[in-house]
């Protein structure tokens, strides 16, 4: 069942719009994005990964983009470009673009007196704004959200439902915050005396800049002292721990359920794997990328590509091998005793 | 302390129920279930582990349930059956019903005028249902969750406190949700351009059979284009990450904090042991085991059990061990270099 | 910019407070507290690291709070005492102490008329307090939570907006819940049965201790007959999952991310790194340290410090390296192999 977008373009027009280099007919209406695979007439799909040839021969979409190198595989009409996945994007949100502010204050919202919410931001029901917070001009803050004193979030964000934002945090303009995601809790702070542990006031924010995307159940802890900072173009996954103090560098590309622990700096246009953990007190350069599942367990000053993860194995095999895992020093001092035998052996 | 079931039933109204061979009084009144070591008057209990003989033996239950092979160890009344834990599973189901829906829909809640609730629904303070949602028969939506545009929820459904569906998703019948789960929200789709992130609008849905269990902040995103499917009777416990474009196959249980990528296919009858990851775009055959703890790099095609997690040892011991791991190469090369000069020895 | 605290306190009124023994002139005014190296005049600051010698040579901060070897370091008015780090804690708790409830309960929540919510008690918007409950003197019930049938919440606690705490469990005095924290969902209890899962109900509780600290998004699970149980005293990080009927032992510390598998006793005075899992049905000693990302797999008997992270490295180096993993079996049986050969060439 093709599926509608909420606009329809034609193909010429994309093409002014976008750039690259149209093949085929400039009338051709296209309704909405699909897969290769899936795609019906009226849709547009994407060619960028040569796993999909079969794909990209029989299908039944109006048009396709893709890159010159694969311009003549068919003689659908097609839009040419350098980059086929990022042009993708940008007609996808053409066709399906974001829900725009319909804006005032739900009746059951609870807004202080001492607010700045703009008049074209939307608030939903049972949203509470407490003292002093700000919200900019076509911001949406759905349902069962919760900004804490002083917060100030910028302009155009969407907070989806159940949202929480503690006091004094800040967040950028374009901010994309997914249900679930809480900002602004206490860090793990703790001092222990006499094997009792005294909780050490979170008194930092958490300062979050624009265009930062943030995924469901993904929490950020405010700073113990300083700020825990997000920068701009920012994108993270569901349910990443981010400690408190961390920064993340602009522009950065976390995926899900990775574990960041306190203080850590984390470089510019880094990309990191889902389930990684990062340890505390280190930095990691810009340009790193690590791959799923690895613990980085001290800094990294090279940009490049790290990896830590145990290979898997049939269980039967894993147990044959990893038992040797326990005994490896002594396997290397094996080794060590044959070499220097072999030697004595080879001198005689 | 006994805590007493809702209901209470007689030991030969149980058998007549759910089957088994009843070794004493049909009119024993069992009021709950309870463990073997803290069962007392007028509970059962159940025994499908040699490692809890003794307490099997000491237990003051009034009743128990075991398997053929070990109705002798006692002789306290006892049902006698094939599957002591599935037996046991709906005995405790029969005395500790599940909640009805009170039905009706309470004066906080929030429910657009174009919804479809039905009558006999439960919908709790501070709801928000919007535009064109459907909930059917008996289902008990609780206090402060949200339920998107347009989504399906079907009948005998639980969604517990806090829950959110995002526009478009679909539920089917006896469906229960725990609190934090997060239905629908955006995929990780991003595309990179000139090191900026531009964002692929995530227009697919999530589709959830009957009969799924949900826990407690797990997130399931929606496709990026296709939709996002769990099949009836798959099984999430709490935490769980499921990517965009996943499909798992019914009757699968997955366990605690698992993260799950984008477009990844999982068999039927699977079972995935707790904070395994699993990475996108590969497929999972039925009837395949996955141990706690471990990455699933690539497709797996034959049923069985895979394993892949680093066992630990002390500090110090793993300290000794665990260096060797980056220079096994090296290792291996020595090896095969011994092999060579001992072959050489051998021949002289 | 400084952050002014709540409070002010002359430096001899610190002494006379906490202990310790003061260089410097009692009259100084501290306002708040601040890094080595961000603090200003009327902020104290602390030293417990090596690390930070600079910092602390060049600071501007009013006075230092450090440990007698260190006394002389500096000629700023200073605090020395055993515990720095513990001593700037409760410094710290005196210039920004936590928010007091303000009496009463917002006109938009919805709470039964048979609850007993003390007079003291403070309760936000939205929230929702089912049938007897109990709120303890002092208490904050920030926005959204949802409070079930029968919960007993003690004295002087705080649940920030969003916390969900089901039926029937308890929770001590001075407890500090933070947003997305989910207490008492059912525990994944399920039974097979000709390949279908039935669901156990889950009757146990969740019974927490006093002076816990649970981090957002932590989700504990109710138990399955008998009870889960937190201890006095333990403080639990972020996006932890506490699987049903584990003890949390008095005084144990868990880092973010940490899963804990059914049925695990963990023992008091325990300290879990990050991203670690432990599984179900195992017992751990008192005062054992888990590292980060650990998989713990059986009972640990001892105290100690425990580890079992795979070392990561550049993504080539691991390529290289890992590959052997799956073959350490036979890399053994070739050692053995090596050996006898000579020893067989020795003896000749």
């Amino acid at each position: 069942m093709p599926r509608p977008g909420k606009n329809s373009h034609k193909l010429g027009d994309i093409v002014r719009q976008f750039g690259g280099h149209l093949i085929g007919k400039p009338d051709v209406t296209i309704e909405n994005v699909a897969t290769l695979a899936k795609a019906q007439h009226g849709q547009i799909s994407f060619f960028a990964n040569s796993k999909y040839l079969s794909e990209l021969k029989a299908t039944q979409a109006s048009a396709v983009i893709l890159s010159a190198k694969n311009q003549d595989l068919i003689s659908l009409p097609r839009i040419v470009c350098d980059n086929p996945y990022a042009y993708f994007a940008k007609v996808s949100d053409l066709l399906n673009p974001k829900k725009k502010a319909i804006p005032g204050i739900h009746p059951t919202a609870v807004v202080d007196a001492s607010t700045q919410v703009a008049k074209s931001a939307e608030i939903g029901p049972f949203v509470h704004i407490a003292q002093g917070a700000i919200i900019g001009e076509n911001s949406i803050i759905h349902a069962g959200c919760r900004i804490g004193e002083n917060v100030k979030i910028g302009t155009a964000c969407c907070l989806y439902p159940n949202v929480v934002v503690y006091h004094e945090c800040q967040i950028g303009n374009n901010a994309i915050l997914h249900s679930g995601a809480i900002i602004g809790a206490d860090g793990f702070g703790i001092a222990e005396e006499n094997q009792i542990w005294i909780k050490i006031p979170q008194i930092g924010r958490v300062i979050i800049g624009n265009n930062v995307e943030i995924g469901a159940s993904t929490t950020v802890d405010r700073g113990a002292i300083d700020d825990t900072v997000i920068e701009e173009g920012v994108k993270l996954d569901n349910q990443i721990q981010v400690g408190h103090n961390v920064r993340i560098g602009a522009h950065t590309a976390i995926a899900g359920c990775v574990a960041i622990a306190g203080s850590t700096v984390i470089g510019k246009h880094c990309k990191i794997g889902g389930a990684s953990s990062i340890v505390g007190h280190i930095e990691i350069a810009d340009y790193v990328n690590v791959s799923a599942c690895t613990l980085i367990t001290k800094s990294i000053e090279q940009k490049g590509a790290y990896t830590g993860a145990y290979p898997f194995s049939s269980h039967k095999e894993w147990l044959k091998n990893a038992s040797h895992l326990r005994h490896l020093d002594d396997l290397a001092e094996t080794i060590k005793l044959l070499e220097k035998k072999i030697t004595d052996l080879e001198r005689k």
